[in-house]
């Protein structure tokens, strides 16, 4: 009898992993460490042996896997943060498993923590649903008629390297400047709100602190701070038109936002409202933003989304 | 026996017609004039008296009609150049046909046109793929794993309306400024050469003409005249970034150029390619552009391929 589903969250310090019911409720979760050792060839063995100690393999129907890095047809392109170059993680895991008879899937963490959100968290029952994740850096994932977009490069959802800025130019991880990352992810507005505070120069709160993060500007900003205030409405700016263009390609059913960001709430949704509408008028007067519910969980229950 | 398919591409002027048989080959087509008298209420069973006069309505698998305006579920939401407002056109064909038992399918014109190159185009077999269409506006469409991305509103592929110049603002008919097609359709690349000769010093042969078109100043680009190259130049860039946005949201298989200026070739696609390149890096090396081939046939084409 196939019982379980079983999704694994592979991050770069911790993997977390979750076992599922079919119909997709939680019953226990857990997390082993990363081991990015020997350019992380371990770690796909820890995540079965970790999972041989845990559930009977031949109630399992499905294990899914979400990775930090481009996935295309199984295969990891990169992944940089577990020392991985290109890898076969789907055939790895079949190797590992002998001859049990069940489904593996593999996705881009991003992407996967989309799905957790359509399966069982504020997109629930969706079939088209858009996600942006601003945490340290920004990451997305679409799901279009259910079924994630992969893309022809492995590339779905990689909104944060959208190139949008064109003032600051802050250089960005990947190589290029002015990506969404570096001025919406929770770094990129602390990028914002310093340089704006070297060219500002009435008063503010933020003056008193050496350094800050983004829950500050955001609290300032709900505070009634002026100077706050025009910082996140650059950032909400950025994010809007870059969904503007998101949505009068693809017009979503909903679009989340995730993240250690989008603990700003409400107020970060009405931002990004104000400066999405004249972007997308008249042919969208209104669109359904919502925020994320399932917090970390969401890359384990997308993982296991994949082999419902 | 069910033997055709029928594609019906609904325009301001003209309604085209095919008659495919179930392999998407196009055995027979022709047209009959819009009439668009009493806001375009005859429009529909002009459609199926036409059907009825040439084809065994028993012998039909199913009809697709491809209408000028957003559509969804069925509906068109509104066609302003066939006088229509909120119109339930599937039901309205049904109801037409009585008790036939055939399939109905309404999409979006510029929707359809993409759908046709994936039928038998351009993109033939592709799962996923964007469509450009660059004519006197600006249109698109997006075919994700087979199907049509409709859109939660409807606007699915409405890439024309993209606001993306900051530097001229020319008014677009949908009342803002600054989209996609008021700079790249063919209309819009002659306001962009206009505006740009005003500022211009030195000699062109453009100076010669009291008013000229878009395909003059792609000639006269790949003549080597410098300043048409500089106005393409632009142009190219506005599609390049439009693009690149919608390339790391889903990633497509390919991306096609159809319509009047997709006539200036690969010359178009170069130049495109050049501005895209630095967007994307180096997420995409090299993204896979292409020609549409079907020309004003794609419509029908597409229709047919709703309803194969």
């Amino acid at each position: 009898m196939k019982d379980y589903l079983i999704g694994v969250d592979i991050g770069g310090t911790t993997v977390k992993l979750g076992k599922f019911n079919l119909d997709g409720v939680l019953l226990e979760k857990w997390d082993i460490p990363t081991n990015r050792s020997d350019h992380g060839r371990h770690i796909a063995k820890d995540v079965i042996d970790s999972i041989y100690s845990r559930v009977r393999m031949d109630a399992i129907k499905g294990i899914g896997l979400g990775v930090p890095g481009p996935v295309k047809d199984g295969i990891v392109l990169r992944a940089v943060n577990l020392g991985w170059g290109k890898t076969h993680l789907e055939e790895t895991v079949r190797a590992l498993l002998g001859n049990q008879d069940l489904e593996i899937a593999v996705g881009n963490d991003a992407n996967v923590a989309a799905a957790g959100e359509v399966f069982q968290g504020a997109a629930k029952g969706c079939r088209n649903v858009v996600m942006l994740t601003l945490g340290t850096g920004v990451g997305g994932g679409i799901i279009q008629d259910g079924k994630l977009i992969e893309g022809a490069h492995g590339v779905g959802g990689e909104f944060g390297h959208i190139v949008i800025d064109t003032t600051h130019k802050f250089a960005c991880n990947c190589g290029k400047a002015g990506c969404l990352e570096t001025v919406t992810s929770a770094t990129g507005i602390v990028n914002v709100a310093k340089k704006r505070l070297l060219e500002f120069k009435g008063e503010t709160p933020l003056h008193s602190f050496e350094s800050f993060s983004a829950k500050k500007v955001f609290d300032f900003a709900k505070a009634g701070d002026p100077f706050c205030q025009t910082v996140i409405d650059e950032v909400a700016d950025y994010l809007a038109y870059a969904l503007s263009i998101v949505t009068l390609s693809i017009d979503p059913d909903v679009i989340l936002f995730g993240g250690g960001v989008s603990l700003a709430g409400e107020y970060l949704i009405e931002q990004v409202k104000k400066h999405f509408r004249p972007y997308v008028e008249p042919f969208i007067h209104e669109a359904n933003f919502a925020l994320a519910t399932l917090g970390n969980d969401a890359g384990i229950y997308g993982a296991a989304y994949l082999v419902r």
